[in-house]
């Protein structure tokens, strides 16, 4: 077999078995051995972008890396911004880029770059595979990296020949390597939690999924310690029956607000919180000073077994922790505002939902809409790359055909991928889209105040405003091939949600509202 | 004023008076500081592709950079592949990517990544601005370090800090640095011609526009060289009244058969052709052995002033070169195919169009159906990258506001970048788009076969197939503010065309044809 064979049959072996793509020329031998592996499903997208934010959105629904498939250097910058995402939510990703073959190199054809060096900004990992014979261990080693821990973007880079020349031998999997439990760290964190002091433990990472936040959970309650989430975790259970997490607010100075009396921070699988960006006269840093930190486990440690660890030490294992009681909001009616859309979602979302939440300004209501509504996931803008939301939804659906995926996206980052929904239409994928379409990169305008930009004229607000033409997305989905309708009421929305959410395959609504800043 | 306010006049002050942007929060200070200066004109994209590729079909166009203004190692990412086509074109860009502030670096923010490293993949020239003092003069030396000799990419770095601080001057514009003229390379090129052996003139880069292209087709004539050109040159200057060129074909074998006579090249702005890609059995480097290559002209040189000194040393200036007679095809008649849509264009092409050529292979027949319309530029896909076609062609409005541009596009290049629309509609851009919907990626089925991927199944065809759903362009380009139509037969294309070039502002004709692969 050749190398790309090997290739493929290596990863499936390894347990990667989807792969989202955009292929080109140097990349046929791989889409050629897709029919030699039945075991391996490929997933295109129109846009590379749409294949890396998916490959992270399966891989937090399901632990496993999938592959992307992108082609040469100008690939992989497309997929940059959704594997910086990626990067920020410690996802595993197994990367593969496409190159010229090796002895084409010199050649400084038209398509030639540095991969590898883009690529290292996202990726430790980084390899180009150098022979057919090393390809199939090299792919093995990039899963391993790739599941970490930390989970992290492995990039391998496939020249040509390398995937065309024969005599290949697939590879078995190598060993996982396992996370430590930072045994030291449980019994720092028990004394501090001892103390009485006014501690929080901040969740990130990892620890946001059901077991470990209902374990947090159970130690706040037995500790009187505050219970807060990093601001856009990568994967969050919540919903009814889940104990509630605080989330760190975006604004930076709300957020210092929020954290002012502590005296202790543990952090687990996070970091000390800090402002998403510098502003003139606000802080950087968001914990007040003198507040202690402390790790209980880093992005490397088994940070579920410490949380696990810490009850035990805490002697905690007995102690109900609160949890959300079931609730919804009542079917929203009258106007149609981005309040009413988050309380319709609330009113409707089904159990076992996965959210993709890309709303922005849009959602500032969706936590407290949805808080008690069945359990769910929430999958959030881990870097805060827009374009995000709609390709976690394809391979959060992916992942989990038996689960209703629902996808809520503002206007304006929408349309960094919005191929993202002909690739829904072509796999049938039951994901729900709303579209919040304030017309305006809503967020910027209010960015543009607390900067203290403030000479901001006509031509500064243009750069801010999306009308002019108004973006139609029902035409524009139709045209991508996926059924669509524009509410005009809270009730007309609500209908339209309810129906879409019956209804397998995609759907996506556009709900036209006014900005909410 | 503050430190973007006088990059934004020290930018105007040196000619650089657009600016293709997609902002974030770290740019608000550069958006707020548009309306200080009157001279520049912002134009909005909502993509990061959109932007930079503006940005260089608008340079290709003037002769002048435009800036960009980009958020961040994401919105750079998202920009890559078009300033790849960018660097290739040898394009003046000056490339600004806004950064958090200095001082913010050290806390490791969401969005915080290497942005330095991945510019110089397309930048030899990658400053940050470490100061508001020096910012200006950074500005400066990025506005001579694009315009070259060669043209590139120069890349600014932004923190926001910088941009954000007081005391600013706007600085002085630099002396552009002039490209030298190769003497010595002037009179070994002339000695070569006159040998009378079988020699061709491949011109590249700036050598294949109006002016040197009749010096070269002058000297062509006196010696009876071939006069080639690169296959995807920047701007090409064809049509009525122009000296026909030839291009080096796309496809590597057939390349290698065009030039299989040659003993001697003479290389004006332009690099020995070699395959775009590697493939088994097939030649990398396409001049026959033992052919010797002359460089009259590098990149850095100028070139149009080497052909003028080639014609004199010569004594071809007395030479009538032949040029292209007037002739166009009838209006195509019957059924809708690729070549019936080529020659409704070559039928309507109107008197000094810009055409914007990313028809991949369904624009096989368009260099016959256009070689004798009304005198015309010719914008190709210099890198590889697809999705260029449609922001080139908004960054040649946006530059030639009152030349018609025509926008040729395969249906899978299309889509990378399909937000260009919106803009068009926003900007009133008169460009006449024409999608080529042959619902596939039509060319890597041609390089599926020519890589020898011999066992290409349903899984491999998937991956290169663009229905299930097929695309409707006309309801995407109407969601996104472009009027549009989709034609049914050549002579509905034939209409549809005549009336979308005759009527300001942007249009889009969908034509469903098949492959013609």
């Amino acid at each position: 077999m050749n190398g790309a064979q090997a290739l493929v049959r290596t990863l499936v072996d390894a347990g990667v078995t989807t792969c989202f793509s955009n292929p080109g020329t140097s990349e046929m031998h791989f889409v050629a051995a897709l029919d030699t592996v039945a075991e391996m499903r490929a997933v295109l997208g129109l846009f590379e972008g749409v294949a890396t934010g998916a490959a992270d959105g399966y891989a937090r629904m399901t632990g496993r890396p999938a592959a992307t498939l992108l082609h040469l250097g100008p690939g992989l910058g497309n997929g940059m911004a959704n594997l910086h995402n990626a990067r920020r939510a410690k996802t595993p990703l197994v990367n593969i880029v496409g190159d010229h073959a090796t002895y084409h190199v010199q050649y400084d054809a038209q398509l030639q770059s540095d991969i590898e060096t883009m690529a290292r900004n996202v990726s430790r990992w980084v390899r180009t595979s150098r022979s057919t014979g090393d390809l199939p261990t090299d792919a093995t080693e990039a899963v391993v990296a790739a599941l970490g821990p930390p989970g992290q973007v492995a990039t391998l880079i496939l020249p040509a020949d390398v995937a065309w020349t024969d005599g290949a031998q697939p590879a078995p999997p190598l060993p996982r390597q396992a996370p430590a439990v930072p045994v030291d760290a449980v019994e720092t964190a028990a004394k501090v939690l001892r103390n009485g002091g006014r501690t929080a433990i901040l969740l990130g990472g990892s620890a946001t999924r059901d077991e470990p936040l209902r374990a947090a959970a159970r130690i706040a309650a037995a500790t009187g310690a505050r219970l807060l989430a990093e601001t856009f975790p990568a994967r969050l259970s919540r919903g009814a029956g889940v104990p509630a997490v605080e989330r760190v607010v975006y604004l930076g100075e709300i957020a210092a607000a929020q954290l002012a009396e502590l005296e202790h921070v543990v952090l687990v699988d996070a970091k000390a919180p800090v402002s998403f960006f510098g502003y003139p006269d606000k802080p950087s840093y968001l914990l007040p000073p003198g507040c202690e930190v402390h790790q209980l486990a880093g992005p490397a440690d088994d940070a579920p077994a410490a949380l696990a660890a810490l009850v035990e030490a805490l002697d905690a294992g007995g102690v109900e922790a609160p949890v959300q009681p079931a609730a919804r909001p009542q079917r929203p009616t009258g106007a149609l505002t981005a309040e009413a859309v988050c309380k319709a979602v609330g009113a409707l979302l089904p159990e076992g939902a996965i959210v993709s939440d890309e709303a922005n300004t849009s959602g500032l209501h969706l936590a407290a809409s949805t808080a008690g509504a069945p359990a769910h996931d929430l999958l959030c803008l881990t870097g805060g790359a827009i374009g995000q939301g709609l390709p976690v939804a394809v391979g959060a659906a992916v992942a989990c055909p038996d689960r209703p995926v629902v996808a809520l996206e503002a206007d304006g980052s929408a349309l960094y991928t919005i191929q993202s929904l002909w690739t829904m239409a072509r796999e049938g994928l039951d994901v729900t889209v709303v579209i919040f379409n304030n017309r305006a990169y809503s967020i910027l305008r209010m960015e543009l105040d607390r900067v203290g930009a403030d000479a901001a004229g006509p031509k500064a607000k243009a750069q801010l405003d999306l009308s002019g033409p108004d973006i139609d997305f029902v035409a524009v989905a139709r045209g991508l091939g996926v059924p669509a309708e524009r509410a005009s009421s809270a009730e007309e929305f609500t209908t339209m949600l309810e129906r879409a959410i019956a209804e397998p395959g995609p759907h996506l609504i556009e709900a036209v509202v006014p900005s909410v800043l």
